[in-house]
């Protein structure tokens, strides 16, 4: 089965994109973590995106902060589906700057954009992208949305009390 | 083969979102095109979320304007990859409320939103979710970059003459 | 009497919420909480609105956060006046979501706004609402509007002294 | 039966809330429109929201556009419901001054606040407002959704062909 | 001599405030501080704003947050010139509420709005206008700014240590 | 009797600022009009600022757009009371650059602010400067808010009928 | 003597870019003009980063709009000053995201960023920077910033009569 | 060798501008460092912008936050080459003041704006520029370029680990 390609510009946006290595291994779904700099390391960056197609990667999630080029770039460079998490990271302008340089792309290279710190939404796309073609996967996205269901009827019980 | 659902809030998100029917045509992938609105026709609207992974469809594009709802809540009904294009419609405040109100989902249910009015690139991720898992399609997707640089190639040519 | 339902997506949205139930109780004003997700309890969101009216209900509040479709979707589904809180969730990009995705709802299906986190207006608007019909709960509006301009005017001398 | 107040800061809001006025005409809902400046007829101001409630009105409808003082004056002056519209007048900062200066009220003091240039589901709340007593009225708010809904039908069979 | 008015619209106000009295003290100019809520004391806000100009204030400076109507309320009832201070309360979205809602006046009706928590400026404004008709004043102002000046000078000479 | 100085920082701010001009010839206060550019005649603004208090002049107004740093620098100079207009100039971002650049002045030197465009109110609040020393300008200020409000009362006559 | 390097994303921006082509020539600077699109032709923009400075060109001015990855990528590539012109293209959000994505660079690869379609400031910034090294230059510049003075004075006369 | 001038509008923002002063010391770039207020320090600011070209200084950093005044009237008065620092003071409004009032300015005086806080890259950006005529220095900006990489790839060890 294929991979899901997790990268991220900075080890400091791990805490916020461990979410998504999380969610997708509940799914049962492997997983490559990589730091892949858009300004700090272009060679990288450049191989990565030429190449994930070629190995058995079949979706990126990429995620930065700020200025964040990584994920279209990534698109630029990739005909797989990219999915970009924007990072509130430390230099970002409450996060206004990693949304609008993530999601504002223009037309020919798009990147999947989920919510400002949204990694655990990106694995779940992931995961969906995936069921779009295996209707093993699709069901387990299915049981995922029916246990969400189940957490809030339990919350409302309680506040019914 | 699979077919993309493409649907919108309102018959003026038509010039908008013909972008999308258009470049997936390009594609050769065929689509099914209706209006469903999330507050005027909401029967509808669950019954589309629903099954839609029911029958062949196997991608949705949804677009909608101000607060867009449209998009959200196909992705809490259906367990298929949702794609959202905010429309810049003319009761929005400069795009902000329907950028926001699509992208920005809580964990557990994603929307892949793309930029403000762009569903060319809506159609583009659609046709990238069916190539991971088709190399035909795949294929197209590296034929349609190269036509990207091709035209920019030839508008650097007579810039410089 | 009727009833005012209290909605809303989450239990980490009671804290806020929690505001409006109190200030209804002030005023003798029966409620009815529940949480309803529109993400991920959809079939609940939808009973919900279609019947409230069916029952003693006669004005609801939802409140929600970040991507917040609550409101709007029971204002879709729901002939009764609906109150919107807009809550400033941990997943919200300065409040800046929820405020929009609930205000901007399109003509045709509208959703009384109030201010971010303004759980305690919604419960006065929604007594401000029976009062337009009761005389006697209008008249505890006038009291409690009397009790507002005593407070500033103990405060007021305070600061004179 | 009683009527709705619809007032607005100058002759130049009166395209928006027309609106307004317009829609509660079709409900058969009877309205008493005027102009009241809260910065140029502050003692109209005062009159109109010290009595509104002794005379024949239930809701109060406040469309102004910029530094918006007149609905939020109005909530402070009535014990009424007060239903604010936020005007894009020709000095606004893209509307944002409007939608804030009506929307953000402090705690004890709601507006009912609705889209920018939202006049005409300011008109359908007051008609909600008026339905939550009177059942009469609740029919016809359920028959025009069901209108709303008719429409869109219509334009979804149109794209179809 | 005359004095400067200094309300603000609840004691909530008063440590933003402060920063006013105290400067004004600086300058040896007298001032009359009191609680004026615009939403909550609106018979207080009409007195206070018809009758400050008989008595003998000269200067009216109005602090508020959120949506905040007292300096725009205030410049509405006085022929005096208002100061107005956006405070960035706690139910204020990062203060651009209390900011437009000052600022952005109709023609005919100004406030002098100066910076989001700029008391200490509102109170050196308030000296300047009495100094424009007061050479005596107006040399306080000349020395304070010389005082600024040296202070600014003895940090560069501790940098450049 | 004093003057008023008119400042901005381009002949392109004029359209603008000849609303300043007009209303203090209503007025019967003298302006001196002239074109002080802080980025293109830095000389003119230290010489202009330095000794306008100098001559007889009592409050300068200063228009300017984009990165707006002629109100400021004038208000750094100058003793006397400065008014900023903001002016939403063609290089300017939906006029938020020059609001902020005039408004978010630091501690000790104020610049009163009035809103975008709002050229018209600048001359107002100079009129009520020289009002809060002068009786017979009060007495002006007055009427002039006498003539809004029976503008407004025409208005009001005509939608009545 | 060196060279400037323009580039832009695509031939959309060259109205805005020709200002700073134009400011150049003024200046006797010569400059090499070519599209080039982070997004559409990666190979290129990583050719062109990685061999500008072995070539005759010492400095960089680059301008594109939306989520402009332009500016930064080359800054990653090149050990070159970089300039960023920020386009506000159709497809932009009010120039925000061009802004944005081009200013809020990770510490470690700046952009010198100019005003939105600020490409004049670009050009005679570039000529700063080679003017910063050669007096013949900088005498150029000076004669430059006395032009715009006499300019000023010359509309300042006219103001006056 | 020349130097690079480091000012700034306060001793409070020397926390962000040591970055600056840090990052060219690690170059080996002489710097001299000076707290110069726009708006407290007027004849200082004009004295520093007039003569810094006259003596060794090559490239002027300038950091201030709020409305920013000091990098635009420093590029005013100088034909060298400033960099501006937006700076997020305590009395900034999230920032967007100091970054707009340096950023935006007017055709004619550029400022190389950097990201927010972004002090040690105007530090790099001034390196680079004079790396643009010294190709020691330029080659100090390559080796430090491989450095940004190498640590980029002891991080991404560690990840894969």
């Amino acid at each position: 089965m294929s991979k899901i390609g997790i990268i991220m510009g900075s080890t400091s946006d791990l805490p916020v994109m461990q979410e998504a290595i999380d969610i997708l291994a509940t799914f049962g779904i492997e997983t490559e973590v990589d730091i892949v700099s858009a300004h700090r390391t272009p060679d990288k960056l450049f191989d990565y995106g030429k190449n994930a197609h070629l190995r058995d990667i079949s979706v990126i999630i990429a995620g930065a902060g700020g200025a964040a080029h990584l994920p279209g770039m990534i698109a630029s460079l990739s005909p797989l589906p990219v999915i970009g998490v924007p990072v509130k990271s430390s230099n970002s302008i409450d996060g206004w700057d990693s949304v609008l340089s993530i999601l504002q792309m223009p037309g020919g290279v798009p990147v999947a954009t989920v919510a400002l710190n949204g990694a655990k939404n990106a694995g779940i796309l992931a995961a969906q992208i995936l069921g779009s073609s295996s209707p093993e996967i699709l069901q387990k996205v299915v049981d995922y949305k029916e246990s969400l269901k189940q957490k809030v009827e339990e919350g409302a019980k309680n506040i019914k009390k």
